[in-house]
């Protein structure tokens, strides 16, 4: 169901970045054109990503590759996930690229799946902070965990940070209709650090608040102060969000959850065993 | 001292990913042309790595930026590594991509220093196992952390695999002549996973065997045994090596590690400050 | 104070694809090395664009430029926009390919202008359909002439076309729950033909209504019915909007025109003249 | 016949530019995998171009198209052009950048045959002057309403500007001679603005005189002063020439047209029709 | 005078191929940041190429290259060409890259300058037969030594082979005056292998013969027969000129010399001698 | 056996530099769609390379091509390698990229195993010299040739030049402990230009010394003062090695040939003759 989120030109240039002239060990070894196969295990419970990838570098390496459980699909351990056979030249040519590139995304899916599920049924939106030149293959794999991306880059949302409000010499209020005025198909977020800082924005009018760093108490207490104003934008919480405490940023009343986090979870293992054709 | 890992072809590529078209925020509010400054501290002790990409970052968004501490050099908390200066949507438009890769970048290079000082003297080795399409920054940050490559990728070594061994149909001591006459200038290297085994290609006469998941008394062991037939082949302990326990690896007599985990380390923050220019 | 919508590798492209091998009527005559130097003049009233990026083309071919007017600036007719100078071979090199793209995204900036003075002070909203291979370029044409991007592409906001709502098998206030639920932060936006369907929607809750080929009356009268319920979603008029229309558009309630109208106008004319140098 | 302009990299990059991480309006409403159907019909009579590239990007999207019509001909309002089957993320993915793409290049192609059948038997060559970035497309487009490519850049073709002759310090006859001898498989093309400047450049001996901003009238009167000195160098009528007077210009002793007109052409509708199938 | 033919872009690519991580010889010896400074010496006499690509080559590698010699230029054996000075790293990185790049352009510069004065004053001009990958860089490389492109490719000339002609199904003066008609700027060319095909298609109207390996006195007499019938269509010859017979072939009337050979000259040396910098 | 050295991106970038609009002569003929045949045949004893590149160009234009003969092996003259089927215009835009392609790469071929032959069993390493912006296809040549790549570049050896040594401030010994220790499984590799310096580096414990341009006695007496101090590294013949003296290099005690002779070896003629289809 998930496509390609790498070009063939993109993937060829991982093989040659990592094999630019073929595996120097099978040519020495004089194993060119030996007939194999292999197979790629969970050897964990995980969220899968990056078989469709895995597939492509067999095939444009020279082998051929059989998918078995596409990119989303949560999984036991031991579950086979793909084959591939075809030489040898060519299977030790992929294997490594497309195992990497499996784990890691495997990794970020699965990270991405459990902070989802801690936060149900409030979306998880992952944010820029991706590893960088990974930005495709991130993204992929945050869908493929059920979370959202937060904004694909500055150019297509409003995000009014601190670091704007410097260089204002305008009112909140004049500063919100300002942006209403010029961008009447998008919401209005303001990033805040303080319930004061919240009151203040969300009486100006903004769509979404989003609190950096808040405790699930303060953000409680800070919806509480909104209400009061009869003031109910949508609350963002940002920073801080772990598995462990999601739902109670949820129970607080957070509508989302905005993190960077699952971008360093861990690589999830995937095991690699290599059969001779007859 | 350290160049930038990449091009400016490169850079233009993840500034346009993040922004293709202007801070959308700062365009709104009718900031453009305010003129600013921002400095990038580090939020904690770390090695330092990535500066001179994000330098090139901020020149190629408009701005000027002044590289204050080079990649490889270890500072202490709140240290000022960067300034930049120019209109408010040129700080915006590299702030993050900037401020991100040099805290994923300074990650992995803290990562592979606390192992490098663990292990010391014996050399650290990273593998190829990188966050598939960092292969550039990822191999330039184990450098900055005082690393060395493990192998470039599969045509340059002779690292030989039970999954290279399961197509031979000669002797190792045959495999290894054919490797050695076929490549005169490379060592031999083969990964073993039982002392069993590491005898018998030390007998073969390999110069070199990658003792894969080796507990550092295992190593020890294998190496007496190894001893007692006169062999004193290379010894690398890969998989599993720690800070916690380099040192004992080494203490056993191996002569590099090898490993992935610095590639997995943890982003370092890094503070930004933003201030409005007169 | 804008910069170059493309990088120095695409516009080295541009270079080589007209000029890959020199000029060969400059190199055949002899000329080479002849010191020279041009001018280039708006040949009517624009609104200006493509400057930097000429600039940067005589640039990468060996001569040295002057920006005069900044892309976004309206000038008169005979307003002297650049100049640059250099050795013959340079000159001629980057003519016509710095011409071309000064005039297409004047063309581009100057249509759209146009429109956004008859619009105001409602935003005039450009849509995707840019000639393909020439975003970059076309959206900065269309900032510069004052106008906003619609969409950037189709990852980053959330409009329901009838060609999405063929497949879907629920009412369309679930459907707009589901959307508010999962994308709490972006407006909800859907495409309308009618009156009739426009209510539909509004009833559902949706924030924006955008009205395919609505009349102005028609427009004024959709209104009309959906403040009968109480409804007031933002009215975005598209299709069929031109500068002679668009102010009967914003009488009638429209908050935003969407249009692909900038990216058809024709090319404004820049005059350039050479001069021998000294 | 035709085959692709764009590379399945320069496609995917297209694709990526619109769509870079998915249809959000579709993944929102959980429209993945829902099976679809869509069809392209000219929504008016057309030469029709860029039905190649449209098929390979539903293909390269994850969907089956089929080519009806192939660019080059010519057809009917209401002629079925394409169709396309798949899951909807793919149909929606791909949808607007195919559809853009062939009414941009059926608008020029289009514009090219009028002028061409207003022009025959004389052909039409068109100039340099497409749209920045999108030579391939463009030139193919061009071809395909039967018009020929004037010069594919400078590096090719001998054309003689008053921006060379500045640089000049030599007689006419001796430049046009020292032309001769460097290029001899080259025709030698001049320029000129009046028929002064054309029987200096003929009584040289150029090749071709290229006519710029002539009258019908005056190139009849051009060609007849020529004649007088027994000189008949090919004539080619060069700016200002449309489809009403593009006959006259024959009439009066044109051998070519050339002409930059169609690459500003209108697109031409392509009317999209999407089905839910079973 | 001459500028690059590659791109930062692409020379980026030749370094990162080489040298993607460093010389791990100068990391290794400890020697990064050791002042230094280099010169290239011509070994023996050419017309040297490439120096305006070494000396960005170095700035790319962080060192400062000043160019003495530009391409184009004839020099003795001896003559110092290049300096740079910087950290060893540096120096290190770009050397060999410089060096090849200047070794091989200058081989082919020297061979096109041997051809050229033995055929002077008819023009030499260069084949599309360059090493795939190649081609900016060879075209100035011929250029330098003072020959012409023959043809850049097949979009911009009339060449008719033989394997062309096999297709056709109408006369031979039928052909050409449809070539004619419909490429009223540019020559007709024809390749023959024979007096007697030459015959035909000179008397059907061509502009230009392309005489394929005919011997100097093959081409005389193959021109006398031509001219009992008044035709003196150009003479082109090509295949088998070298410098030896070159001047046989103008004597016996040839226009031009059309050849490959120049692409496969020998490598002309560079000498690089290294110094400590104080 | 042999993959494609060239991605698809890269075989489209050579045809496109070549054809960027069509065979301008096929289509002025009006010959577009004629069905036509061609086959490919060795004018010579050759060893093969190149034809996996040849048929996907093919591919890429439209033709079927079918691979007769794959790289890496040694054909007698006529032996048919490759045949392709399709319209004329497909024949004519592949041909001579497809051609050259082939030549170039048959030459490198050829000339390595030429070289191989010669040295049996002694292995040829080809250096680093290959033509600029070629080398994925050099090194798939020499390899086809039978002959190994020496060094991919200067990041994955330790090769010391007397360019490093100069700036050196340690013994000879200290300098070679230090290599061994930073990198235990790279061999240790030290060019010399005497025996004098053969003697100094192999006392300090080299693994490999590169006998740069000594005479095959020179090598033997080398040897001989070698073995004299029970040293016996490996030796490597670089510089003036050829056909008619590599058995006397291998005689005197070389364990490989570092050259780069091969990549300058002529290209070797490939037959081609087109039909007309039925």
């Amino acid at each position: 169901m998930y496509s390609c989120a790498l070009s063939d030109a993109a993937l060829s240039c991982l093989l040659a970045e990592d094999v630019p002239f073929g595996d120097l060990t099978t040519e020495s070894l004089g194993l060119r054109g030996r007939p194999g196969r292999l197979e790629f295990h969970a050897r964990g419970a995980m969220t899968v990503c990056g078989v469709e990838e895995a597939v492509r570098l067999f095939a444009l390496a020279g082998a051929n590759a059989c998918l078995v459980i596409p990119s989303g699909v949560a999984v036991e351990s031991d579950t086979l996930l793909l084959t591939a056979e075809g030489p040898a030249e060519a299977l030790h040519w992929a294997w490594k690229t497309a195992q990497t590139l499996m784990e890691w995304a495997s990794g970020i899916a699965s990270g991405a799946a459990a902070l989802v599920r801690a936060a149900a049924p409030v979306p998880v939106a992952c944010t820029r902070k991706n590893a960088p030149g990974t930005k495709a293959l991130s993204i992929k794999a945050i869908q493929a965990g059920g979370a959202i991306a937060h904004r694909l880059g500055l150019s297509e949302t409003l995000l009014v940070f601190a670091e704007h409000r410097l260089f204002l010499d305008e009112s909140p209020s004049a500063a919100i209709a300002r942006l209403r005025n010029r961008q009447p198909e998008k919401k209005i977020v303001v990033e805040v650090v303080s319930a004061d800082e919240a009151l203040t924005w969300a009486r100006a009018g903004v769509d979404v608040l989003q609190l950096e760093k808040f405790t699930p108490a303060g953000l409680s207490a800070c919806r509480a102060r909104l209400e009061i104003d009869g003031l109910q934008p949508v609350l963002v919480a940002a920073g801080g969000v772990r598995v462990e405490n999601a739902a109670d940023y949820v129970a607080a009343g957070a509508a989302m959850i905005a993190t960077s986090a699952p971008y360093h979870a861990a690589p999830r293992d995937v095991r690699v065993q290599f059969f001779k054709a007859a």
